[in-house]
């Protein structure tokens, strides 16, 4: 080993869903929306001055930030943004959890949380969900350096109804609490509200799922202004500006189309459920997700050979090599012509 | 204190340039590029489909790396790209720079140095530049946990020649160098070409100030392709997806126009030498800058009043409150037009 190579900090990245190549995969394996953004958001890239881009953004996002704190009735400087909910929560993980104490998350979750404790040489436990993947709000009530969980839960997409979340908050007044809310739009209460009763609450959302934004890499966080601001010196400490012109602009703009937003989430909660009833049918079972995607397991075919089949044929869902998960398939909830297809081929494949 | 403030990360942010709110000033204080990126650039964001934003970018940014690869003339396993240079200096000092030596980096250089060094808790030691604003080189034949410089320097502009970057690393081979090449396409001569020579070696560069392009954040690294994975890993660890869609796309087509980029490189440097000659006759004097920017003093007036002065008249240059630079401007240079009005308001201003 060469001299300079001791030093290199030691990782085992997150793998994100794979990008397929082919020429029109069906693609129902990253969580996208299978809908495009609002029409106010490609009229406001049509309008924008590519000349513009010489000059550096705004550095505070503030065309953004307003516009998530109309949204939310809260004040501008109870709002963070970040590249994605990934770079908001890396930076939550970097200025909240500095405590000897493990911080606390379930053992099936966002399969990110660990990464980023082991990149920040963050300690932790991870209580485990029970054999239904439900959260036990009780596994919460230990001391702890920090606590997060993703409402709905993914992979399962199974939500925590807000008392419980509320309860595990109420349990913990000595460490930071975040809420991982990606997919709270299709079905789930929101603890942004509880924001103003817990000053030590920090939700995240991302614009990738409910708002069709995953191509521009927009997530934002809500909490109390003594949390914004301390995550905010930290961004300031590492990047002054993160977010582009395209992302300010079109993410506020994604934001005020109130009409657009609530009829495509309405469109892939009517495809989500028409969706569980076919899988039921196909022999399928799953928790009841509350999110854009669903994750089952059949009751005589393995979730490998499934997905593989589907891959072969250009459909492709996400398929997890761990204990636990690996006789479940995660299936985006796509469009109705999507599924469509997918239901058509597995529907030949199971009767095979 | 609240329990949970105790664990909070407590930092002091960068403070980057003003980003003046009024209307038409004249903006010569954070270094970016007065003219336009290429006209590929403007034609690939209108043919860009807004309705595709619904989908994850390529979280390898390929089609950036391709095109960044064939300009340097390296593979592209050899290159990293980042959120501006900064996120790619920040993820290179979380990669790199871990050992219990202190690193080394000038005292007076970029001052996100000491930000990133103390956000990521590494020790770090300073080599004073001379009275003149040169680096010597023999300050950095110490062992060392590393070493970041750049070249040509901020705020001084003074470029370091190829063959004294190269002692220097020379010099050092049991720890990462970064040399940091914001500005090296105004006038200086890259180290890329050292990074095939030296495994060590980290090349860095910036979309935001010779490709106009400061609004879409992009920044590279060029190196060893064991320096290359190691930063890639810990970025996948950090945040899989960076770059936005806008950013591969557009960065990769700035990189194609080589004829536009070399003309404006160009207009650059030719106001650049003309703004020196003005400066001395209005008794100014300045190390001899090979970047974008003049580093400036003037023989009777102090700085801070100089510029309190333009700022009144929506002119702005960089003012920096710290010792040793506290009687300079950095003055970005803009287009003959700009330069001239600010030339034209410092005429009457020293003559009173």
């Amino acid at each position: 080993m060469r001299a300079w190579e001791k030093n290199i900090r030691r990782v085992a990245p997150y793998v994100p869903g794979e990008q397929p190549k082919s020429e029109k995969p069906i693609k129902l394996n990253t969580n996208e929306n299978p809908y495009p953004p609002a029409p106010g958001v490609k009229q406001a890239f049509k309008e924008m001055d590519a000349g513009q881009f010489r000059k550096y953004p705004d550095s505070t996002s503030s065309e953004l930030i307003k516009a998530l704190s109309e949204y939310y009735q809260v004040e501008e400087n109870e709002v963070f943004v970040g590249v994605g909910s990934d770079d908001v929560i890396a930076m939550a993980f970097m200025t909240f959890f500095n405590s000897e104490l493990p911080i606390l998350f379930p053992d099936v979750s966002y399969s990110f949380y660990k990464v980023w404790a082991d990149l920040l040489h963050i300690s932790y436990e991870t209580p485990a969900l029970d054999e239904n993947f439900c959260i036990h709000k009780e596994d919460y009530y230990k001391a702890n350096g920090g606590i997060i969980f993703p409402n709905p839960n993914a992979p399962t997409g199974l939500l925590l109804p807000l008392e419980e979340v509320e309860d595990i908050i109420a349990h913990n007044q000595d460490s930071v609490i975040i809420v991982d809310e990606a997919y709270i739009d299709f079905g789930g209460e929101s603890a942004v509200r509880l924001t103003r009763k817990y000053e030590n609450l920090l939700v995240v959302q991302t614009f990738s799922k409910s708002r069709s934004l995953a191509g521009l890499r927009i997530g934002y966080a809500i909490g109390h202004p003594d949390l914004i601001r301390a995550v905010n010196d930290v961004k300031n400490s590492y990047n002054s500006y993160t977010l582009n012109m395209p992302s300010i602009k079109l993410g506020a703009e994604a934001v005020k189309d109130e009409t657009y937003f609530k009829e495509s989430l309405e469109r892939i909660v009517k495809t989500r459920e028409e969706s569980k009833l076919r899988l039921k049918k196909l022999g399928f079972s799953f928790p009841d997700s509350m999110a854009n995607f669903i994750f089952a397991t059949h009751k005589d075919r393995s979730a490998k050979d499934i997905y593989k089949a589907l891959r072969e044929n250009h459909i492709y869902v996400r398929y997890f090599d761990q204990p636990r998960l690996d006789n479940h398939l995660r299936i985006s909830i796509g469009t109705d012509e999507e599924m469509k297809k997918f239901f058509e081929f597995l529907e030949v494949f199971l009767s095979d």
